[in-house]
């Protein structure tokens, strides 16, 4: 590989199944030189906005602020445990890889895309699920909306099924 | 990365997706210490089946055997200039390079994903394409198929714009 590092962009969530992905990642895509990592890895996870508008339900019922106070909280809990448990990854495998996190709002499926076009990377790793089992069915999986829009190559993991147990 | 040697797939094809898709690969996906490179490299293609059963055509008519050799004879003739190329291209890399070709019958997508299998690869490299564009919007594309079907991590790699002259 060559001498010059590069921007690993890696989208993660909540599932195993990104966790698999990321040190998949780790293990097989980092170029590395006795120990040296010359790449940067970048965590990316996107935040799905809360379905709530103008602090108004869908039935037209006013939402009460310490609701969408809660459900922001909630989902800045979750953010901050899926970034925390992915640095902790890659710091166990080598406290050496330069990392950035990075959560963003939105649809992961756009965030994604956007995030490995505005940062130029060189490749994106993303695990082959990503939305629950009901999600997938109406919205077509993350990685494959991903491999068809990001103009990166595209690396799809998938955790094998032997020890695949959030599926 | 770790110091076993690791099998990676390369589907490859007359297109200069594929041959984009295998010049990226040894450039940022083979493990490698000191220009020694421990990965083989299986390099896969496709011949898909002559669209002729037991010497009749669709519409009845027997085909004559002359016609049959001349097409096989063309299949194989593109099946040796693809795998020249795609052995040029790992060559003009670098000649310490382990790698296999492997010619397979069969529709691309069901080809490489059963070899991927029969030979327990630790990843897959394929064009983001495979198909010319009127065949992609009937069968989809091989990438997508082989992201959904292959148990192993999938690299699919696509042909930066600027200079993808052949779609």
């Amino acid at each position: 590989m060559g001498e010059k590092g590069r921007k690993i962009l890696v989208a993660v969530d909540k599932g195993e199944e990104s966790s698999y992905a990321l040190s998949w990642c780790l293990e097989n895509l980092l170029s590395e030189n006795h120990q040296n990592y010359k790449d940067t890895l970048i965590l990316l996870f996107a935040k799905t906005p809360l379905p709530i508008y103008s602090g108004m339900d869908t039935t037209g019922h006013v939402t009460s602020p310490s609701i969408i106070a809660s459900v922001e909280k909630y989902a800045n809990e979750v953010a901050e445990k899926v970034m925390c448990k992915a640095t902790q990854i890659c710091k166990d495998f080598n406290d050496q890889i330069t990392m950035e996190t990075m959560v963003e709002h939105g649809d992961p499926r756009d965030v994604i895309c956007d995030v490995a076009e505005r940062f130029k990377v060189d490749f994106l790793v993303v695990g082959s699920r990503g939305y629950g089992i009901i999600k997938r069915a109406f919205l077509g999986s993350v990685s494959n909306h991903c491999a068809q829009n990001v103009k990166c190559p595209v690396v799809i993991v998938k955790k094998p099924k032997s020890d695949n147990a959030d599926h």
